[in-house]
């Protein structure tokens, strides 16, 4: 099913773990649809994943790389132009992780220095990797520059706990730099406010199935697979959607934007009667 | 540029009235990208505007209508499937006037038989389209409809007058019928915020060369043209965004999400002095 | 627990139906906080309901209207200031009827000139109203004025049907005038969201009892009651909140900005098993 | 003008500099309400700044603390309860500042070092403020908790800098403690988004006069002033206003939903011509 949308193109694809993630399917597809890419994740992920697995599958060299350490991402994006020989047309950004979260620590007992290092894993590594960008002049005039973010950071939901603070940073900082580096050098920053969807990631969430279960029945599409969020990545990066910039868009089978379904309230109701 | 984006794909294209309506690119992107459509416009506008000039290059039938006759609209599509030979996939509403603004009625001024037309045309004929669809089965499963819209639905434009209200109408149609239809059919309905256009009816709006010289000044990409405009409808129907539905998409170089841009407060300050 | 908000203002209060109206709670709340008013309701309602018990326990004249009538729109505002003898300071517009409801008409298969009898009720008597008052100059500088709203008008609620497209018009219409008369006169318009209420038209909806207690549960402080929302009328009429103006305000116990509480996920995964 | 709207209520005031801070506005008018109150700000602006003075006038006692400091909130707390004889009814929060807008950093050269300095002193703080708070149960039943935040959260202005992203997780902070604390305890917690305001800090604001003089012609009713805020936030503080939560509140004369006003397109446009 591959459109060409991407032919030509030079891409960074952080986040993919194993094969449910979402991460994953966006470099399958990105290549599918005639993109290079360099994959980029922790140390310690490449090495309890199945990167590689995928990195030889697509002939993707993988960089591994503290996505918190500025260092460490000036080599990501330094070797991936060497690498894929020139300027970097997308970047996709697919990490976060709550030590809070990990530790069962409630919204309203936070250890403060885990919610730091939330923030700084899941919210301000996208500063990092835009500033660092810039600096090089890593991204080529046109580039499209994607972050993975969740509804929590408009609406409250219960155990998505200091993630929700999480994404809310990072679509702030998807519209400020957004601002920056499209009017300098033409570059579109945006995020993906995706359904919950059943990754590793995901399902490390307390109470994730039936989040997962609600979302899908609010949802008159249901919920938005993986597979599908990587279709809508491909698109966001290609040059069809050129003026799009410091948007959150969601890609949910219209849960945002419904107030109660038909489904959900029979469920509700049934043993009110 | 072609993708085959549309392949095989049937759509009806609503608007076109001349080379520069976004319509009339889409028309043209969309035969690019593989479908076959069919056109309709108001019988007067059929015959002062080029739309018989695109249907022929295009191949494609033109079957005037007055989008707010329920019994013409039927006939569309009635007649469309008939034509295209199956059910449609993708419908464009580019339709929009305001006898207020024509007639120089200031909005708290307003005629109200007038703003009655205002609502029908601009926002009321989108439901009658639905309406008409579903009740004929006519759109294929995981179909894709998109009206035009504009930011005067959110915010509040002096001279805009009374299409804002009629541009917040037709966005919550979308939504309604969203609903619905996504959930028995499978069929996605958004509406596209649009940057001001140089189009024929964008150049009637008093001011307009001042708004699109404001708003483009202000988004960090530029006003989004016409052209791109129609590649991101052209997105919007392919099978790559399956699951967004109900949403309002801002395409508009980010003017949506800047508050202050440097040219702007650059020009408004030497003005000041 | 008078406060003296209203001390010396004068206000008129639309569609004050019965003791459990919002405007009738709003109308008494005024009337203790020194206010001098006026009520006025369809002269069906007036004959109907309790308006006259109302009117004489509050010594507020009753000014019977059609509120789609331009003609008894001027006659209310131009008896108003006579009776109360000056201008206008506040105005609440707590007015909306659906035929396409009342008939059990679906969205999908609505009676299109029962669509513009709802939106002509529920919204464009708002515009009518505004209209009416400023070419009178009735309202006072730096006046206020009202108009209730729900949620429906961002996100669809199943059985809502085309009242939600009329909220969407209602706030549209707040703040398009809004801009002009705050420009002109400094005369603030907001809507009030208010959560799901028991009133007489609120129960007449499908499935209120389901949606109200939903809302209820999703709630963190729970719904807000009719009196709780004259409360905040109160304040949002006082000269407290001079410079709000366009805006839609939530008051609702936080359920707008909640994704999914806990009591919500607990019932509903309970009724799954 | 007092109304009592705050009689017999204890009330915790953070930021307090100077007679220009909104701060030390709201002080005076919940004073003037009815209030007892301390007051809080760190220890060098209470040397620096006259924050001693207002202590005196309003017979508040002065409780030095650095609000990035679990231990100094603490104390907080617990000696206002203290000292005002029993739970608090109202705080604000009106604590802002970014190292990186001071050392003239732009937000595409941040330093990451003093962008944890920004969140934590301008965001965090309120968090750490809230779980102090509510792990000594020191919030009576019903309480309201402001924090000041600027609609830079949801869109750029440039030379706001990482002050937007501050306020976007601010405003974060608000909704995700007010699911939380909205539940188990009945408090409200809310953000107020004030226009620009010509405090001692908005004053340090690289191009602050600009912004002011464009968002006051921007907006149909001018700027929200100092004073005016003060009266916004003692109507949020008061019993009138017990279902609202987990809101951002504009109070900006019409700011956040105007697109163009007329006095800003014809500065614009005057040498346009």
């Amino acid at each position: 099913m591959a459109n060409n949308l991407l032919l030509g193109k030079r891409g960074i694809i952080f986040g993919a773990l194993n094969d449910k993630s979402i991460a994953w399917k966006v470099a399958e597809r990105a290549v599918e649809e005639g993109a290079k890419i360099t994959l980029s994740n922790t140390p310690i992920a490449v090495r309890m994943g199945t990167t590689n697995e995928l990195g030889e599958k697509l002939n993707a060299p993988i960089i591994p790389a503290d996505a918190t350490s500025v260092e460490d991402l000036e080599i990501v994006f330094s070797k991936s132009q060497e690498l894929l020989g020139g300027k970097i047309d997308f970047v996709l950004h697919s990490i976060g992780m709550s030590p809070n979260v990990r530790k069962n620590k409630p919204y309203d007992g936070l250890d403060y220095k885990m919610l730091n290092t939330t923030l700084d894993i899941s919210a301000i590594s996208f500063h990092k990797m835009l500033q660092v960008a810039k600096q090089q002049d890593a991204i080529a005039n046109g580039g499209s520059i994607l972050a993975l973010s969740y509804i929590a950071a408009q609406r409250t939901f219960c155990g998505y706990n200091d993630m929700a603070d999480a994404k809310s940073l990072l679509e702030s900082i998807a519209r400020s730099f957004g601002y920056i580096y499209g009017r300098e050098k033409g570059v579109r920053i945006n995020t993906i406010s995706q359904s919950p969807t059943m990754t590793t990631a995901g399902s490390g969430v307390t109470g994730m199935t039936k989040l997962f279960d609600f979302a899908d029945k609010m949802s008159p599409l249901g919920n938005a697979s993986a597979d599908e969020c990587a279709d809508y990545c491909i698109v966001m990066f290609s040059d069809l959607t050129k003026k799009v910039t410091m948007q959150n868009l969601y890609h949910d089978g219209g849960y945002s934007n419904v107030g109660i379904s038909e489904d959900i309230i029979d469920i509700y109701t049934k043993n009110m009667e």
